[in-house]
């Protein structure tokens, strides 16, 4: 049934569609969602819910025909379905173009490269001789990588030497799981930046986040990151950079690794709304998750001005089987926002987060951190 | 079907209502609805509708009962079905005994009156005489409101001189509209204190804001009232023991009269998030709409501190048929957030608001002014 509303089908239903619908209300936009599992955590807020595989061709068409706008939660979704509906005249954001520099790791630093954006040192693997190859330029420990699937510290392996990386390359070989190396960067911070941008070309950033993450989970992200105007003004180049080399639509995330000696390379990209960014939902005017929404319809975009000096967010990341949600009524003392997400709690799991904002990045901790000691 | 999570049913599918529930997405509250038709502003977003009259015992029974708390979108419901609810252990929040003080106005006048709260002069009208009586001992005009049901400027009537007083209560009488009469007060600004009380006793009040109505409908609201800081306390203190007189659960919101003399009167009071508050979605921590929620649950409030220095909030009216949502991808252009109800466009009515933040309130104008003029 067609609405006289825009129809937007998010296909994915984790977090980041949760909080695309929660953007979505204001907008007046009617929101669907295509959802592995009746109990996930967009699916339990939902407005209109269909049960299918993300991954499955078929049912993305099927979801997919009734909207006038696609977008995604993630990126493991058929490639043939998206294609499919675009050749359907629904439009889809980011493009089977834009999202295969995201689902294809490999691809995507070969591009980049090839572009002159600054990338690690990086090869193909196929054989172990092609470990011999890369140590021998580079010193030991290496980062292995999948060339797809790979998130929240998955697919990452930081090697120490070649009996290891045989070890590895046996047991990816057996799962047939693609590999690539690259250098292992010596990280003075970890930095973000968020691109919003129309497929017809307008594009805003938001402020540079600093990230920190453990394990390869983003844990804490505070905005602006405490880094000099220039290394700012040179992340947010290469993120615009990015946006429009890779024809963003709505949201594109760019993590970029800042080296001591001031350079700084891109780790990798996201082409949605990204964890570095929830507190853009407490702390800037218009959200990522609303932004990406605008992007994906080609509306103009929203202001990306921070409400209030400072923003940091930290993860709810379980630590056990305790759901922090039954907690919550104990808890919320302190100047900070939560959101919970609906999910079953389980160890590193993302549960939610929580965002404190303020005119001092010290005072925002001292909130935050109230906070998580009640939480867990 | 129960839910693990917290389920709160609400009565009534406004924008009250809608903006409830995108306040329980990050609180992970089970929400549901009560609509009286499946487009109401509510009913298009929420997960969960059922269609019913709120002004229907039965319904509001039938549907009350799966849930574990129940709140309301508007005062306009069967007090019979909330008893029941009661009795049935759901809890209920506003109570009725808490509701009667916003349903019936007169007796909202006399027991304020009777507990020491500033109110105008005041008296019921029965017979053309009381008018004689009442305008013997105050200046025409005088102001003549509808005992029950008035909203909106609905149910308010400026009258100049007996002739029209008896045109009126004619009128009135046939169709069975209870009628009192007040003081005309001369007004230097309208306020509103906003206060979120837990049933168990804590209180938080927000920021005192000041309206602006035209012909009884709010058209903005600014936070936080340019007024000194004395008035500001003697305000919030009149709203505190408000909230406590009538034992208000969630949020009550009280408009209140500032005379030129500096004398403070109370206008009217309501017993659920409010027009002046809504841009605290924007301009503070936690927004009216999650500290209802969390106010009706019983749980700790969250913070009412504003994040920016000054917010605007402006009205979207609607002056014809035109649906502005339809106009929406042309005007995001400024420091504003924009929200929009879902509502079918009808003269005088709000279809939305829109919020500016910053640091002063002349730029704050300024960015709403300019988003207005492509709205209209």
């Amino acid at each position: 049934m067609k609405s006289t509303r825009p129809v937007i089908g998010i296909i994915g239903a984790g977090q980041l569609a949760r909080m695309m619908i929660q953007a979505a209300i204001p907008l007046n936009i009617d929101v669907r969602i295509l959802a592995k599992n009746p109990n996930d955590s967009a699916a339990l807020i939902a407005p209109s819910v269909e049960i299918g595989d993300p991954s499955d061709e078929k049912a993305i068409v099927s979801f997919g025909e009734k909207c006038d706008f696609i977008t995604l939660d993630h990126e493991l979704v058929s490639l043939a379905g998206l294609e499919s509906l675009l050749a359907s005249k629904v439009s889809v954001q980011p493009t089977p173009k834009t999202l295969r520099f995201a689902q294809d790791k490999l691809y995507q630093r070969k591009s980049f490269q090839a572009a002159g954006f600054p990338v690690p040192s990086f090869k193909k693997i196929q054989i172990l001789n092609d470990f011999v190859e890369f140590g021998d330029l580079h010193d030991w420990p290496i980062a292995v990588k999948a060339i797809t699937g790979g998130y929240d510290g998955r697919g990452v392996w930081i090697i120490d030497n070649l009996e290891a990386a045989e070890k590895l390359l046996t047991e990816t070989q057996g799962a047939d799981i693609g590999l690539y190396v690259e250098e292992h960067v010596k990280i003075e911070k970890e930095l973000a930046v968020l691109v919003a941008r129309r497929p017809s070309g307008q594009l805003l950033t938001y402020p540079v986040i600093e990230t920190r993450q453990e394990e390869g989970i983003c844990h804490e992200a505070i905005a602006p990151a405490q880094i000099s105007n220039s290394i700012a003004q040179r992340a947010k180049k290469i993120g615009i950079d990015v946006a429009e080399f890779t024809e963003a639509g709505g949201i594109v995330a760019i993590e970029l690794f800042l080296k001591s000696d001031g350079d700084i390379l891109i780790n990798e990209i996201a082409t949605r709304p990204h964890n570095s960014g929830h507190f853009t939902i407490d702390g800037t005017i218009t959200s990522q998750f609303e932004n990406h929404l605008r992007g994906v319809m080609d509306w103009p975009l929203g202001s990306t001005t921070m409400t209030s000096k400072f923003a940091l967010m930290i993860n709810i990341l379980g630590t056990s089987e305790v759901d922090p949600s039954n907690q919550l009524p104990l808890n919320h003392t302190t100047d900070t926002a939560i959101h919970l997400y609906g999910k079953i709690a389980r160890a590193g799991r993302k549960l939610g987060h929580i965002t404190a904002v303020g005119e001092n990045v010290e005072a925002a901790y001292r909130s935050a951190q109230e906070l998580m000691r009640h939480l867990q």
